[in-house]
């Protein structure tokens, strides 16, 4: 396949753009400038792609990636499904309540917390494995996979790739479980859709919040988060108006996603789902 | 600060070269190649650090990058402690059972799950925030803060910094969230030492399972692992051999790491503590 970089160019007008898009603002920041930094900076969400297919090496490129982030002592908790077939794409569209780009990517990467090869493992060596019925490892195969699957969309928007997160998997741990043949003791974490941005429908930066609201020097402090919010919003409502969507900044949106159980999309059984799937929670 | 790139070149040389180190073999991988690729495989754990300062420029390059990853329905549920005073390195390093490196390294970032910013935000509007309590919440939080830690990692090695995640600071999160003034519903998730890398005790790539034991195509097959172990023991005691440290191989460690509660070095307590610290864990 093609080896281009795909990142941006580490031109200094490029990083102040780059700040702009991303904070909805000129934030007075002192940021080296390389084409790696530039390339995480220009990250954003796809969820509009051609229908082409993936270039041949892409699954053993991002694997390579994924496999190279650290592990925690390198016990490997994680594992990914790699889901093409149209059927099956479907399938996990449902789950995320209908999302099209689901079924559209050419490929959809379902990334695992997986305790299940340890637990085999033990079982073929007669070997106790009680330590995984806690939180704890729950936590550290969340936290491989995450790792893992970061450096992996790292990888593919290097290769002019976009990607898009789908949370919505935990909408239904049961039936991603059944329709990818989990065994117990493996958590669908989240999926990642994979395919050529299309470029009649582009995506743009998302802001963030200012980085000292999210970044606290020596203490945590609280009470920074106050004063910065309502600037926040203005910067999302500004976002919102460029891409034709409806103003509604990002305070209200998100105090609106976690009022109640009923706002989570049925995520408020993943305790009790886990626990059905071999999870011991302890 | 010094805007160059450290990544690997990226020659078709060094791409065999990575995917030796990478694998402990030669994998017949069809694998692409850039400037990105070649720094993202070419990672290793750093626990030997230079004790010069950081340039200017680092922390807000790291929170900058580590921003620019994707955040759950962009609650940015994620917060980061930036810990440079002696005495506070010192006391975390205590809480990672005595590792020198979290006192050594320059900069020591203490990545948070933190619902308790909009737990506030909700308390100042008058607005319920019980989706909050759920288990999938903490989930959300780990996950932010570990796509965030990613980009930040991949970023600082790209400046030539060198990096290591202690997830020991679960060992004793309460000891962490008291030396950092953490408020309730805040986890310390991991740190991760940021410094120069000292060229008198170099790093080494780490190889890890071969790509098919976690790699799954269209389904998950259990059956792949166990022939691959056996292969993937004999790569570890060839690495652990070439640095000088017993050859253990992987699955008896890894085995060990998970025998029961007393080998989880105290964080078979987590679910207890993140109770006792706020989360509702529903």
């Amino acid at each position: 396949m093609s080896d281009t970089d795909h990142h941006a160019a580490a031109t200094p007008q490029a990083r102040a753009a780059a700040l702009r898009a991303r904070y909805g603002a000129d934030p007075a920041l002192d940021v080296a400038w390389n084409a790696t930094v530039a390339g995480l900076l220009a990250h954003r969400t796809v969820r509009a792609f051609r229908p082409d297919p993936l270039p041949a090496g892409t699954l053993e490129t991002l694997v390579a990636a994924a496999q190279s982030a650290a592990s925690s002592s390198n016990l490997q908790t994680w594992s990914v499904v790699a889901v093409e077939d149209p059927a099956a794409k479907a399938r996990l569209s449902e789950v995320a309540r209908g999302q099209r780009h689901v079924a559209e990517a050419p490929l959809v990467l379902v990334w695992l917390a997986d305790l299940s090869r340890l637990e085999a493992l033990g079982r073929d060596r007669a070997k106790a494995t009680d330590g995984l019925d806690y939180l704890e490892m729950l936590m550290v195969g969340v936290v491989d996979a995450a790792l893992a699957a970061q450096n992996a969309t790292v990888a593919l928007e290097s290769l002019g790739l976009g990607t898009v997160y789908i949370g919505a998997l935990r909408n239904d741990p049961e039936a991603v479980a059944e329709l990818l043949g989990l065994p117990p003791n493996v958590l669908a974490v989240f999926g990642l859709c994979v395919g050529h941005p299309d470029p009649a429908r582009p995506a743009a930066v998302k802001p963030r919040l200012p980085q000292d609201v999210v970044l606290h020097r020596g203490r945590y402090e609280p009470a920074q988060a106050g004063r910065a919010v309502a600037a926040y919003d203005a910067a999302m409502r500004d976002f919102q108006a460029g891409q034709g969507m409806p103003q509604a900044g990002w305070s209200d949106a998100a105090l609106d996603r976690v009022r109640g159980p009923g706002s989570l999309s049925g995520r408020d059984r993943l305790r009790e789902i886990l626990e059905r799937r071999g999870f011991g929670l302890k």
